[in-house]
């Protein structure tokens, strides 16, 4: 649990500060099984089990929702009954404080299942 | 453009036959620039670019209720303006005759954008 899914994205301009590594830490230590994918650049990944395709797919609707609302666009892949998200912010490639927040928020839409 | 968008899926129970390799590159030729990915499996995969994220996410919509349609359901990556799907079929580790009939009914979808 986290008070992030309580904020909101403020605009993510090409040059905004990355947040710092080891805020990082502190951040990832206050979502719920969030992880880091940094192969290329740091991501925020985590993936979502469902009980069957209809679920998953309604959740893709309300992430892509919630997308349009924060105009923050993770990448999302649904296979069946899992959804993958992965977020960060193109602009400055790496982690804004607006991936936190919005992974805070895909919890959060996860939980009223 | 090819005929298998008027077709439509069987059941694809373990053991079904998967296509033989001289057929995949026949039925490749019938259809809109999709390619092979065999790094593991062979797949179909193909990505589709539209002009804004409202755009992607109704396709995305659309294969879904072809998905469920069919009882096929491809993997599907959103990422902002664009769409990529994979058709293969999970049972027999490869491809069936359905994952060619969905990739022209995929194609005849977009074309509708």
């Amino acid at each position: 649990m986290s008070n992030l899914s309580q904020e909101h994205c403020s605009a993510c301009e090409i040059g905004a500060p990355l947040v710092p590594k080891e805020q990082i830490n502190a951040l990832l230590a206050t979502l719920d099984n969030w992880a880091i994918d940094n192969l290329s650049i740091d991501k925020l990944i985590k993936q979502y089990h469902f009980n069957n395709y209809q679920q998953a797919s309604k959740f893709v609707n309300l992430i892509v929702a919630l997308a349009e609302k924060e105009d923050h666009h993770p990448k999302i892949t649904l296979e069946w009954n899992l959804v993958s998200l992965e977020w960060w912010s193109h602009k400055i490639k790496g982690l804004h404080m607006n991936d936190f927040i919005c992974a805070a928020k895909s919890d959060e839409i996860f939980r009223s299942f």
